[in-house]
């Protein structure tokens, strides 16, 4: 792949070429080669968009409402690009597509752009190509991007640290307002959603968190959590999720809480790109085959990890 | 901290003394000076534990359901380590401990040692410590480590990585036996834990599960999926549960896959732990200030992440 061939992707993913923004994404998800002289190309063009984190447990019907969102975005005339990150299969390398196929259709609207991502084992519970692909997005000209993931623990926190607003969807049943606390969601959410709001004790788990919220300490920037009902299978409470999450965004570019937060990530951004360039460039075959020949008599305690690791950085 | 304390320490470890294993955690889990000296010290006492991950999602009664088992096995006579990792706080610092209060019942018998920890935003949803939080408990001569974690996500692929048998804990009510295969809970699990199984449905959902399983590849061991049911809050289905959980431990001796498992493991620990060597050497004081003195113009777009990350390499 020549640069000319990159700096053309480059160019159609700036025109918002749907087919290119697609080969881009494939590129960055793939790590091939061609794709940091990519990300570099379409860097400066990036920042526009705003981002946001959608989470929660599973069954709580994150891509429902995702998929309401989107539309009515898209009815407003606003450009929207998805990131649905699937859950990681490591062993199997593929993600279980389930309901993403829903999504195809608002996929299909010219200005609309959806993809799913596998987290494919990466150390991070949202793998640093996910980031890149919002770039990419981004840079294409779209005015909000969505990351929706499932999960509870760290890819939630991964999904704080990258998006500019989180949303933390939850449903009434299961005791979910108490398990959220205990799952660290109360941390990471701007905005709570409780879907599937037509259903019993709705009104009183909603009560209950907005209790909640008022134990915590206020967060840094001023902003004031709110909880939102929804019952996206009926399309309702979108719009009033739509204005919350604007309202957010004008607060973040109002208090500079904004550049804080974008200014942290570019250091997280640049710490994980050091520590790889690190690593891979340790790594030759040579080494690979030292750590091979000897991952034996480690096991078998004539030698310890600490010890070898030392003596491995030593040979470089 | 010099080398007569921490061998000290080590010593007393082995031993089996509680306050001097507590005090160990706490070097491992803060990093402390001394921490991998200790390690060190006790790695080539390490490997006979039998370690268990337990994870499923929140609400599943993982908690209620390794207390029955701790009771069970210190009733046989057996030695019990449990860490129960809460979820991660990064921003308060802290972990909500919630009902990890009932564990300390448990904690007060003679051969049993139970510790919380806390991810404190580490990348893995499991950070590295609660590895060698298990190499701590294991070189004190336990017979079984339980290690519980909260979460659908990147905590559980973690967990499978370091556990010798993971189990997967799973409630009757809210689709929990289809969300789990979203969640990538399936590729994990050795055995299916269906808890609280006088509820309604449990039988079904038990079916369900199975039919899942039938339809999966055989795994790489020959180890086929079992699915049980425990009612833990009435101590039922424990004694079925542990011997299942020996059953897949004889098979993992017999079939060769324990040494294949933990070299894996083995393998990974040394990645970490040289890619964490070379990140900590490389950023010294002078090369955080030039990243702080350029935060700036990359967030203003004058300069990219990855062109910064070149000269910032070039630099040592």
């Amino acid at each position: 792949m020549n640069d000319n061939y990159i700096s053309g992707i480059a160019e159609r993913v700036l025109n918002s070429d749907k087919r290119s923004i697609a080969k881009a994404l494939t590129l960055i998800e793939n790590e091939s080669k061609g794709s940091e002289q990519l990300l570099k190309f379409l860097y400066s063009h990036t920042g526009k968009a705003h981002r946001i984190g959608i989470t929660g447990p599973p069954g709580a019907g994150k891509s429902t409402v995702t998929n309401c969102l989107v539309k009515l975005m898209n009815e407003q005339g606003l450009k929207v690009g998805v990131i649905a990150v699937d859950p990681t299969s490591p062993f199997t390398g593929g993600a279980l597509l389930g309901d993403r196929i829903r999504m195809q259709e608002v996929g299909l609207l010219e200005n609309v752009f959806i993809r799913s991502m596998a987290t494919r084992g990466s150390l991070g519970g949202l793998c640093k190509n996910v980031v890149e692909a919002c770039d990419v997005l981004d840079a294409s000209g779209k005015d909000f991007i969505i990351i929706e993931t499932v999960g509870v623990g760290q890819s939630e926190l991964d999904i704080a640290q990258t998006a500019d607003t989180t949303i933390v969807i939850l449903v009434p049943e299961s005791g979910d307002s108490v398990q959220a606390m205990k799952a660290g969601l109360m941390e990471i959410a701007d905005i709570f959603v409780l879907n599937k709001s037509d259903r019993d004790g709705a009104d009183a788990v909603a009560a209950t968190l907005k209790n909640i919220i008022h134990l915590k300490p206020p967060s840094e920037d001023g902003w004031i959590i709110d909880v939102l009902k929804t019952t996206g299978s009926q399309n309702r409470g979108i719009a009033e999720l739509l204005s919350k999450i604007n309202e957010h965004k004008d607060h973040l570019a109002q208090s500079g809480y904004l550049k804080t937060k974008r200014t942290q990530q570019l250091r997280k951004k640049i710490g994980e790109l050091l520590t790889n360039r690190l690593t891979v460039s340790f790594w030759d075959e040579k080494k690979r085959n030292y750590l091979e020949s000897n991952l034996e008599s480690i096991y078998e305690k004539k030698n310890d990890p600490y010890t070898f690791v030392d003596g491995l950085l030593k040979k470089s």
